[in-house]
This record gives C-alpha cells, sequence and structure tokens, in this order.
C-alpha cells in the first residue's frame, strides 16, 4: 500500500487515511478475537443443531445485496458471521456429525494453516517459494514413512519418485490419468488414438473417477466401471478386470489405466491392490490407489495389509483432511516416477525461468498439478506429524475404530437391524432388517423415514447409500471432538426411533 | 476422538491420556501463539532478506528424515518454523518484492481463512455447507457489483448466471473449456470430433492455457497461439484471430474456445474484449476472459474500460488473491449460464443426494469445479468487501498504481533505461538500453546481470520476461506492506547497480 497523496477525487468518500491491510496491530487485533470465536466454537459446537433448518435463499434475505462503500470495524463482520452464518452451518465439527466422512482436524492444522495464510507464500518453483516445497517433500516422506510405503514413492531417494500436496482426490486423479493417458498416446500412435484408450475401476469407485475421465477427454463409452457384488463385499473383482482388459485389448483398445479404491465412499469396500496390479501390468497400464479415507487407517500396521502390492502399483493418494487431523485441503499425492507427471505437466515459460529450474536439481510444484501454484499446504501436514508423533496419530485412528466397533455391537445385538457389508474401518453401514410382512422395498422405506427423522432432530446427522439395490445408512465415526458418549447417544435416539417407525407401520 | 480404554498394545509407547487434538484449550493456546508469530513476522519481515540464499535439499539437512513417534510440545515446531523454514522462505510478504505479481493480503482475509480452517466445513453439496454456499455465491455477486459485471453473471438474477470460488485460473480455464468442449462436441458428432475442435489464445496467455488444454485433450496441432508485436503492444490482435478462425472453419475444423487475457503475466498487455467476442460470436465459440492480476483493477471507473465488451463473454475469472486482498487461494469463476458448467461436471452418486439438490433449487459446488468438494472459500473473500469497503479496495489500488507511475516516472527520466511496453495497470516493464558500442543482446545481458545482482543483495526480488525477443525486468509494484520508501529504495538500488554494470562494461 502505498503512502503517496493521492487526489481527493482518487479517495472517493473513503477518509483520507493511509490505508494498511497488514497493519500488524490490525492483525493482532483481528486475529486474536478470531481464535477466540474458533475456540469457543469448538467449544460450544456440541450444543448446535448440526443439520440447520435453513432454506435455500436464506442468508440472502439476512445480509446486504451489494458490498459497502465504506469500511466497518471487523466487529461487524464478527458479529454478522455468529448471527447470520452460524445459523446456517452444516457443523462438521460436532461431535454428532456421522454423515459422509468425517473433516478431521486439529488444533496443531489450523496453527498451521494460519501461518500459511499469513506468510501467504506462492508455490511454483523451487524459487519462489523453496522452504515450502522442500517442507512439502518431506512431510510427504514423512507420511509415506508412517504409511510404510517403499522407497520407490519417497523424494529422498535417487529413484526420481516422490509427491505433490494437491486440493482434491479429483486433482489427484487426472493429473495421472494424463500421464497415463500421454504415455499411452506416445506409444499408440499419437493424439489420434485417444478413441481407442480404455480405463478401468469398480462400479463402487467415486463418482469423481468417472468425471476425471470426462475432464480427459476419455470417450464415456471406454470407460469400465466393473460390476461389484456382495459376494466381493463390492470390491472389485481381479478376474472380471483381467476379462474386460483381455476382450478391450483383443478388439484393438488399449487398457490405459486402473483406479484402485482402499475403501470406498459407499461402503469402505477395499479392492485387492496387488492383484489388479498384477493384471494392470500385462497390458502396461498405469495403476492409481485412492485411499482418501481409509489410508489413513494404514498407519497401523494393523490395517497396512489393504495396501499389499502398493509396491507394485504407479500412484497412490490419500487426504489427510479426511482422517488425519489436518484441515482442509490437503490430498496427498505420491508416484513412483515423478518424470511420468511431469511429461503431460511441465510448462516452461520464460517469466518463471531460473537457475534453479534450469539446473534440474528440483521439481517444481508448477510441473505437478492442475494449476501453477499453491498456497504452503505442506506446513500444516507437518505440524500434525511433528507435534502429535506417530503414536498418537495411531491412537486417534484405533480410538474412532474402537467406537465404530462398539456401535456395531450394538447393531448387531439388535434384531430390528441387518448390515449389508462388514465393516473394515470406521464406517457402520446398515438398514432396517425386513420384519412381519414387510417387503424389502418397506425395510428401504423404513430406512429412509429413519434417516429423515434423526437429521430432522438436529441431534444427529447420518448420511445414506444405495448397495445392491437397497437404501442403506452410512454411519460414520471419527469426528475429532466425538467420544463414546456421542456415539452411544446416537445409538439410543436410533434404536428410540426405529422403534417408533415401526410401531407406526403396525396394522 | 474416543475415551473407550484401548489395549496397552494399541497404546503404543504413546503415554495412555485421551488425546483430544481439538481440545479447546489447546486450540486457543496454539492459535495465540500463532498470532503473535504472524503478527511478529509481518512486523519483521522488512528486514529479512526477500530471497533466501540456501541451496536445494538445505531443510532436509535441518529437520529429522523420519517422522518423531512421540509427541512434543507445540513450542517445538514453532521453534523448528522460526530456525529452519523461515531462513528458506521466499518473502512474499515482503515490502521489497517486486517479482511476479503480488499476493496482497489483509487482516481480514487473514482472519476469514482461520474461521475456515477452524469449522472446516467441506462444501459440495448446499446440504452439506448451506451458509458456506451461499456466502460464496453472495461473496461472488458483491465483487461483481464492484467490477460492474452484467447482471448475467450474477446469481440473485434469473438468468441462470452465477459463480464458485476456485483454487487457480487453471481450474477456471479447465471447467469453462471442458464446457465448451462438450457443447462443440455435441453439435459436431460426438466424441470423434474431438480431433476437429480448435482453440485460439494471444502467445502472449499464461502458460496455464496451453496445459489445460492438453489436460482436456485438445490435440496440441489444434491450440492456436496467435503471435503479437510491438504494434499491439503484445496484446491479441482481433483481425489475426479472425482470420485464423475463418482459415480453421474453412478447412472443417471447429473453433470451439477463445480465452482472451485481460493483463498478461508477461507484461500486461490487454486484449481486446469486445472485439474478441464479436468475432468469437460468427463461430459460436466461448468467450472466456482471464483477468486474474488486472481484473482487480477494473473494480475502479478509471480501468473498468479493460473490460469493455464482458457482457458479450461466456466467462471470466479472476484471482482476489494476487491483487484483491485476499490469501491465497481464491480465483473466483463467473459464468453467463451455469446450466453449460453443470452440463460437463454434474456427478449425482447415491451417497451425496438429498432433497435440496433433487429440488434443482441449488447449484452444487461440487459440479461447478473439478474436485467434488472445496473449505469456506466465499468467507475469507467476503470479509474483505465487508470490513474495508469499496473505497478503501478502490484507493488500495489506485496507491499502487500511484506508486508505480513514480516508479516508471524515474526511469523515463534515466537514459540508461528504455520501457518495452507502456504501463497499464502496477508493472513496470524495463531493460537497459542500447549505448556506446553495446549490441542489444548486451544490453539483454546487462539486463540479466542487472536481475542477478540486485536479487542477489536479498533486498529485493524482481523478475524478468522475454518480449519481442528481449530481456526485459518486470518491476511489480503493490506487495501489501510496501510503501513509497521501499519503491524509492530498490530504484536507487537500481540506478546504483546499473551504474556499477555500466562502469564495468566500459572498455
Amino acid at each position: 500500500m502505498g503512502s503517496l497523496p493521492l487526489p481527493e477525487s482518487a479517495i472517493n468518500g473513503a477518509d483520507a487515511d493511509v490505508f494498511r491491510p497488514l497493519d500488524p496491530d490490525d492483525v493482532r487485533t483481528y486475529l486474536h478475537k478470531a481464535v477466540d470465536f474458533v475456540a469457543d466454537y469448538l467449544q460450544s459446537v456440541e450444543s448446535l443443531p448440526v443439520l440447520p433448518s435453513v432454506e435455500p435463499g436464506y442468508l440472502r434475505r439476512l445480509l446486504n445485496p451489494s458490498p459497502p462503500t465504506s469500511s466497518a470495524p471487523f466487529d461487524v463482520a464478527m458479529k454478522e458471521l455468529r448471527d447470520s452464518v452460524l445459523p446456517g452451518t452444516t457443523h462438521w465439527a460436532s461431535p454428532n456429525f456421522f454423515a459422509f466422512f468425517p473433516a478431521t482436524n486439529s488444533a496443531a492444522a489450523i496453527a498451521g494453516d494460519l501461518v500459511a495464510s499469513a506468510m501467504n507464500t506462492v508455490g511454483f518453483t523451487w524459487q519462489s517459494a523453496p522452504a515450502a516445497t522442500e517442507l512439502e517433500s518431506l512431510a510427504l516422506d514423512w507420511l509415506a514413512h508412517l504409511l510404510c510405503l517403499p522407497p520407490p514413492f519417497m523424494s529422498d531417494g535417487a529413484t526420481g519418485g516422490g509427491g505433490v500436496i494437491l486440493g482434491t482426490t479429483s486433482e489427484a486423479m487426472l493429473v495421472t490419468l494424463v500421464a497415463a493417458r500421454d504415455a499411452a498416446l506416445r506409444r499408440h500412435g499419437g493424439a489420434a488414438g485417444l478413441q481407442r484408450l480404455t480405463v478401468y475401476a469398480s462400479d463402487q469407485t467415486h463418482s469423481a473417477f468417472f468425471k476425471v475421465c470426462r475432464l480427459a477427454g476419455i470417450d464415456t463409452a471406454n470407460v469400465r466401471a466393473i460390476p461389484t457384488s456382495a459376494a466381493t463385499s463390492y470390491a472389485l473383482d481381479a478376474a472380471a478386470l483381467h476379462r474386460r482388459m483381455e476382450e478391450d485389448a483383443g478388439a484393438g483398445l488399449v487398457p490405459t489405466y486402473v483406479c484402485a479404491t482402499v475403501g470406498t465412499t459407499s461402503t469402505n469396500a477395499v479392492d485387492p491392490v496387488g492383484a489388479i496390479a498384477d493384471i494392470a501390468t500385462i497390458f502396461n497400464a498405469w495403476v492409481h490407489i485412492d485411499a482418501a479415507y481409509a489410508g489413513a487407517a494404514c498407519i497401523c500396521p494393523e490395517f497396512r495389509h489393504h495396501l499389499a502390492g502398493v509396491e507394485r502399483a504407479d500412484s497412490i493418494s490419500m487426504s489427510p483432511h479426511k482422517w488425519l487431523l489436518t484441515c482442509l485441503d490437503c490430498t496427498c499425492l505420491w508416484v513412483r516416477d515423478t518424470g511420468r507427471l511431469t511429461d503431460s505437466l511441465e510448462t516452461k515459460p520464460e517469466y518463471l525461468r531460473n537457475d534453479v529450474t534450469d539446473s534440474g536439481d528440483v521439481t517444481d510444484i508448477k510441473d505437478m498439478q492442475v494449476g501453477v501454484g499453491h498456497r504452503f499446504r505442506g506446513l500444516k501436514l507437518w505440524m500434525v506429524m511433528r507435534t502429535y508423533g506417530a503414536a498418537k496419530l495411531q491412537q486417534h485412528i484405533r480410538s474412532d475404530v474402537a467406537m465404530a466397533k462398539m456401535f456395531e455391537d450394538g447393531v448387531r445385538a439388535d434384531a430390528r437391524f441387518e448390515f449389508v457389508v462388514p465393516r473394515n474401518f470406521a464406517l457402520v453401514c446398515f438398514r432396517i432388517r425386513v420384519c412381519g410382512d414387510m417387503t424389502e422395498e418397506d425395510a428401504d422405506e423404513a430406512s429412509r423415514e429413519l434417516m429423515g427423522r434423526l437429521n430432522g432432530t438436529g441431534k444427529v446427522f447420518v448420511a445414506h447409500t444405495v448397495v445392491g439395490g437397497r437404501f442403506v445408512l452410512r454411519f460414520a465415526v471419527g469426528s475429532t471432538l466425538q467420544e463414546e458418549r456421542h456415539v452411544r447417544g446416537a445409538w439410543e435416539l436410533i434404536r428410540k426411533m426405529t422403534g417408533e417407525i415401526l410401531h407406526g407401520r403396525q396394522p
């Protein structure tokens, strides 16, 4: 901000004071107020309705339709945040949040993110952000250690592996798919070969995968969603994958990319990574592992077997912003050969050239992601591991799984419910079981009604899925403030409301 | 976090205390410490070398190569941040930072971002984050008001327009390009028509555009980088664009997308938006305006003419994380018809279905971006406008431009320098002029040497570009803590070092 005198016309009604948006005293005052707000919020969030009872458009009726001309004390924005924004918030931080997957968080992560916001470095080349580039790389190596990823995925070796922290799993899928696509096109006749490339995943794979295929220009007709069934607990059937890839190759198509999921969104199914990698190798196809949620559990030895075979995969992503106590956004992508990514993603505009990039001694962030730069994402992830350490992080996972098991035991002991799939991590999928003269459709309807009633109370928020054609409640344990009493409370509420629903159905 | 007792083996050497990563007292303590760190940092950053003198790999020599098992007091991470990370940081917050474009910031933005990190809501459907979805939409409308964007780009009308806050300009280009691509394919024979689609931009367009074309599967041979020259100050020549599009259409190709830049990265050239839109209309091609940096200036009436014709464009993006005091990441994308985006980007997995989405009353964030969800990005942008108001934001732009003009006046008055392009905003592009028996190559070399010497002092950081084949220094005014004295100080240093360089060249 300049201190040059401006003509009155340029000041346009504002007071003529010099404007200092980063005045250190203001920074200190505003931020200490914001800290007290968030600490109070976290202390009281348990008492707020998890799902708000607002209608679309509610906020526009409360706030000004157009921006103010004049400045206002910071307290005005904070008051509107408190009075208008909070009442329309779905409280992911609530211990009564059991929907989707939890967005876990921690004091260390928020602090790291705060420092990143204030330093506001922009990482695109090493030169533009040496420490941010290197701390990101170190944090990825640390997490790779915790996950027991093989050395080729680490950047501390001489194998050309490494990673990058992206915003979303979708971006991780997109950049690896594009790298695989371009490598296949180089082998198979250039751009004109695009119509021949085929890609594979199970029908339980996140919708993000199918969208990413569209983004990358893969013909929708060439995207194979391999059907799953209860026989494999909705995991990808390796034999079916093999048959489909053979069939495609036989028809002159080019199997290019397979996405294996460790912990599907719908039911936490785990695709057989090793078997998939073995099959993909036959066809020279890229194997990406999407372990967005369940990857976090693999820092515990007792869950690590879910990643068996990762040493034969080309890339793996997981999101500490889901189950590893790091606030959004933080999706870690590791690749065995960063050169395969940068072959597709590298740009060399003159205005970003510098001696270090030209030396080839570094891999610039700009060459491993969709965008050019990103904020200092590595700081919060490193702070989480530095402050809590491996043992506490394992304890965090185990504690959530223990609570989920406790909930599962309750469901199992109650004859009114059934499971649709076995529990693998901290997600329990269950539904109301057919009883009396109910049909399966009646049980679906009763389960849906249960979800609606539960969520209408504001006391809990649970989500759903449909698997094998049946409506299923998803009860995801693990919101960071959650304790045993919240899980027990939710279970009591579920039992009570189920009783009311089934009682109301009796003739 | 559970409070269930875990077996000793599951605790694995950690102390047996319950682990509470979001304990409100810890949150308060850690964050108040982080606030004092950042306030002290901003107070002292002026005295730090802007560019650090570290070598690639420096950080790995200072920090542990693998993650600790045990937890550590938060102060340990803060000490390592201070002792190891800061000395390797390129200080974007420094008032002596004149490189690239500034990443401007403010107390209100950092506070908003802090609250977003702590609430950690995940916006994908309206249901998952009603207030975050609506505040993002309101903030975009507010900023559209400040930019005098026409009503079809706002979400408060009934025209189907609106926007989304993305992470990067690259993502804004990608989602609009894919929407344009898919619409063209629907008109021209489906997926098999991909090889016939052509896209256009000037050769000064950011490298991100050319990368995004690759990501979207546009054949590199069909990406037209229209040559520019000094005659148009390196802006896109509308007549040349028209000729090229006609030629392509005549050859049976399908002109699909034009990217116009308002304020190119290299020299801040401004493409003629209105003329480009008129031409694109003839071919039914999508026009996207990339105003990442200079769009911010258009909140001042005296700069708004650079957007003339935007009412005939399909989409426009600008990044408040560049010049509008909002920390990363915050790229605003507005589209005239959100339906054209969602046609390409919509997904409907069962596990995200809910009554409000099904009603069609809302546009979900998941259907307007690459990824599924994103953090509460609207909060910081809204807080900036709510707290500072339009007049102060205009004052901020004008003050930076006044400082850039002051610097420009100095350069103009010194016969040793020349400009390569006129200054449009707060970026001054200049070089050492040929004198005596110097060749143009000598002048390039001297200018490059000047940049190297300046940056080697740690007292300033300036960047460069090559335009018209000549090496040019880019002096970007506007880092938030910058005042007149910093610009004057940099100018004195430039004069002094230029004298030394030219003196050293004398025979």
